[in-house]
């Protein structure tokens, strides 16, 4: 079922603010030239041209300017004018003449008032009145440089950023909900952790998992092999590199080449490779390694893959969005008539996942159709993408999926949906995708011989059952600030001794601990135990088991861990039987 | 203890067999033109220039040609000549011209005459007579392109190959030998098994491991992954590639450039990236992560790391020699002090390795240095050279290691164990290396603090534990001809049912053994069970359960597998505990 984006009530309003902004800045600053000033998730900014860059200082001056003109209650009203008058009014700033300029002969060109005081060129719409914005929460919190129409051989510009919503509470809530995100940020929180690093030299978007994020990530590898093993996957281990010759048949070379990194020069080399972008064209070859029938299908192939997209240096970040990660990739070749069936179990493996993991209340679906007005970008005719888009529409349908519409996300062989994440600042990416391709399967002479004794090309699902490692670690951190449960806990366990004259006993725990398989560390140093405890609090350690005298005497345990005081006197073997349980039903 | 490589005895007789082949084939065609013969691991070839291509049937007359020559008894004698002189005698034979053109002014030239009526120039040593040569197996098996000294700018020549072992029976012994090889040849039964596959539009060197491969591999993956995290070995996951600026302070871009793939252009591009060929300059990140003592030394980290070498398209070989593999990666940080007990931990840790998968018998221990007279492929002064090796000579003659020495075949940053294993064609390639570094920490800054407050550069000890996957994979398949142990085999038990009517009870059977994390497959079809039975020994699976009325009446199964019979009327639990107990003590 699709569900419709919220309204544009909030946008409308915040587009309104982004004028009253621009007529304070004017008000204060007559030099400045004013460009564009669009809404955004959080608020707006507004990109201005102006001599002297504004100081943090003057936020404040900039938001009781507003708060005086808001206060007026001044109407926003449209006029109409010609182009030409419209260059005339605006001769002395070259941005609205180029924007003017750019609009089809004869069209007729709006623009606002606030007050009898200021204009702006704009297409609208707004709210009727200043009024209706009075009991906004804005707050201007940062000005960067950006260039002109996004463009390195343009002007730059100063963009000011502001935060509003509808209501002063709406503000101060999103406030401290970023100060909280800013302490979960898997970008600082990961590092502080030691669970990744990077490092200038090597470069951006190429994290290094240090020990303990890679514990994480062989734990969630295993568990998604030996997950997708039970569902009937098998598993593939394919080159990271080919020959231009396959991305030629794929259509790779011709789509995706620019976000690929290539090997050598084709006017100049006998062989040119490029590391892969993505895996299929690489699995199908599982699939072509010998004859297929009817009876063969579904063939369902798995493979922890690591891919490489050469993205441009500025959009890198942590963990989330880098050069190369590693995804738990898969395709499925099967009859148009296992098609949904099949569509269905990926999706009830992915909400397995998600559901595990404890990130399902954060996902929601975005069913990723092609821009038909972009062509380019994608192969295929109109009558393949309206029946691949209308077998997913379908599916989609009879599984109750609460869908929204993402037009020009689809991939360049076929329609997608995509499990989006909000991180915790607010901002989506695709955690999770399943896809439907009947595209590929021909160029790569991919057939089944059918009942009937015809060949035919299978249809194949691309899909993700836990998204990429890293992105999906990123998430984990944040989720859970760090602290995460017992199953995917890097370090499960650390045994600290009261006083040196306890070693042998702690030891003696953390050697048992370690032979029934959990990830125990010891902490004998010669230290005040407060110390200790604060150093393994730091680290967020589910457990900490703590050994003295007294422990030692009555061979017991003390614990601590997160989320409750001091426990003493515990029988080892109940406290082991807890923490198999823990790790069994993988309690979040 | 250092073990000299075996005397050159047999080496000397085989080049003197080479002047028997020649002197054949002069007396057969006068007009060739001779060029060099050497001996080789099996026996010798010559090079000629011939103006017909000689015939696989032409090679018994050749062999009865040398035969005649053998029975004349011949002595070798060896004449010494002016450069002038010689340069006379062999006017007619440009190879031997450029040859004799080469030597140093005023060096005299040695002939070897066989019989007054055949010399060749030569610097021998030789054998006394051919009566010597009389009881020797011989026996021409190919005859390939080779063009003059390796250079396709130059003549392309008949290379004509010749097995000759000391006797007869050892020919023998040697030609079944390859017949068996052939049999078990990884390139052939690896594809045969559905082990893997090569694609020509992907590359070469760029396997593709099929489901049965793969699963070969993540069984192995896992048990190196647990057995080095008992042992004390932390895990990192590393990116493949880096920026140049990585590669020129851990000198691979001087040392190892031609052997790297390289992305982009240092002439036109702002960032240029390579595909790592090793794994140390990555995974030392994870030490400089922060500040280090030698309380926390030594610090072991592995990896399951994945390397590009950018080979000749020619070197390709199957799963032996490729452009990616992954490999069982690691490197240790520790203090002198600690420096060989930590080595012969790695070597522990390999010897364990190779004996579990039943490879020890075949290995042999390779002491690599580095090569004086080439100092341009090594770092580091003979200073530290003649330290690190040393070094590894005293713990190499503390543990008794039966070690051969290979000069030049150290890494550019140090000495080298090497642990090489034969194939079954006898060729021998490198599986496992521990290497000593004390070069590395330096360049990269990697420091401890010392209990006298001083920061000093670790030890590095590089190693694998079992070398690469690919490679260890191709070796197991040669070594047990595709028949694995049942813990490493990728399908362990296929349920066969005997009629239609068995379906269910075989079915059963399988979700059983499933449930336990058995490998199994079922055969339901409707086909004869001679049939079902020949197809599932093909594929070298470990057992058969095959159940009919009978077992199903009696709730019992028939098993069958490699090396026995049809054993019936057996109970499915005391199977289920002889495989468990199978696996569990990984036997071979």
């Amino acid at each position: 079922m699709e569900i419709k984006k919220e309204d544009c009530e909030l946008e409308k309003s915040r587009h309104s603010m982004a004028h009253i902004l621009a007529k304070a800045i004017m008000s204060l600053y007559p030099d400045t030239k004013l460009t564009i000033g669009p809404a955004i998730d959080d608020g707006f900014y507004y990109d201005v041209d102006l001599a002297h860059s504004i100081s943090p200082e003057e936020y404040s001056v900039i938001e009781k300017k507003m708060k005086e003109i808001l206060n007026k209650g001044e109407n926003f009203e449209r006029k109409v004018v010609s182009k030409e008058e419209a260059l005339k009014l605006f001769a002395d700033n070259p941005f609205k003449t180029e924007i003017i300029n750019e609009l089809p002969e004869g069209e007729e060109v709006s623009l606002y008032y606030t007050g009898d005081d200021f204009f702006d060129l704009c297409r609208g719409p707004h709210v009727e009145s200043a009024r209706q914005l009075q009991n906004m929460g804005y707050k201007i919190h940062s000005v960067n440089g950006a260039y002109w129409r996004g463009s390195e051989n343009n002007k730059m510009l100063q963009r000011i950023y502001c935060y509003c919503f509808k209501t002063k509470k709406d503000l101060t809530d999103y406030v401290t909900m970023l100060e909280e995100a800013r302490k979960r940020d898997h970008n600082k929180l990961g590092r502080e952790l030691e669970i990744f690093t990077t490092v200038d030299y090597i470069g951006q978007g190429l994290p290094i998992l240090l020990p303990r994020g890679t514990q994480i990530i062989q734990t969630l590898q295993r568990f998604v092999e030996d997950e997708e093993a039970k569902r009937g996957w098998m598993r593939t281990k394919t080159p990271l590199m080919a020959k231009s010759d396959l991305y030629k048949i794929s259509g790779h070379w011709d789509h995706y080449k620019d976000g690929m990194f290539v090997l050598g020069d084709e006017n100049k080399d006998k062989e040119v490779f490029a590391l892969r972008p993505m895996t299929c064209p690489f699995q199908y070859q599982a699939y072509l390694n010998k004859a297929r029938s009817y009876k063969d299908l579904p063939l369902r192939y798995g493979e922890t893959s690591t891919l490489f997209r050469n993205e441009a240096s500025g959009e890198m970040h942590g963990l989330i969005r880098v050069r190369q990660f590693t995804i738990s990739e898969g395709h499925l070749m099967c009859t148009p008539e296992q098609l949904a069936d099949e569509f269905k179990n990926c999706l009830e493996l992915a909400t397995f996942m998600l559901k595990t993991l404890g990130l399902y209340e954060d996902a929601s679906f975005r069913f990723s159709q092609w821009d038909e007005n972009d062509r380019e970008k994608y192969i295929g005719t109109k009558e393949q993408w309206d029946e691949a888009q209308g077998s997913m529409e379908k599916i989609l349908n009879d599984l109750n999926v609460p869908y929204y519409v993402g037009i020009g996300e689809a991939a360049f062989y076929g329609p997608k949906l995509d499990i989006q994440i909000k991180n915790v600042f607010g901002k989506e990416d695709t955690l999770i995708t399943i896809q439907i391709d009947q595209m590929l399967a021909e160029k790569f002479g991919m057939e089944y011989t059918d009942k009937d004794g015809v060949k035919k090309n299978p249809y194949i699902i691309h899909r993700t059952s836990i998204g990429c490692y890293e992105r999906t670690l990123a998430y984990l951190i944040e989720k859970y600030a760090g602290a995460f449960p017992l199953w995917l806990a890097p370090e499960q366990i650390r045994v600290l001794s009261l006083t040196e004259r306890n070693n042998d006993y702690a030891h003696s725990i953390k050697e048992k601990l370690a032979d029934l398989g959990f990830r125990v560390e010891e902490d004998l140093r010669n230290e005040k135990i407060g110390y200790k405890i604060r150093e393994a609090m730091s680290m967020k350690l589910p457990y900490l088991i703590i050994v003295g005298d007294e422990e030692q005497s009555n061979n017991t345990i003390s614990i601590r861990g997160r989320g409750f005081e001091n426990k003493t006197g515990l029988n080892l073997s109940d406290f082991i039987e807890r923490l198999e349980n823990e790790v069994k039903t993988k309690k979040i």
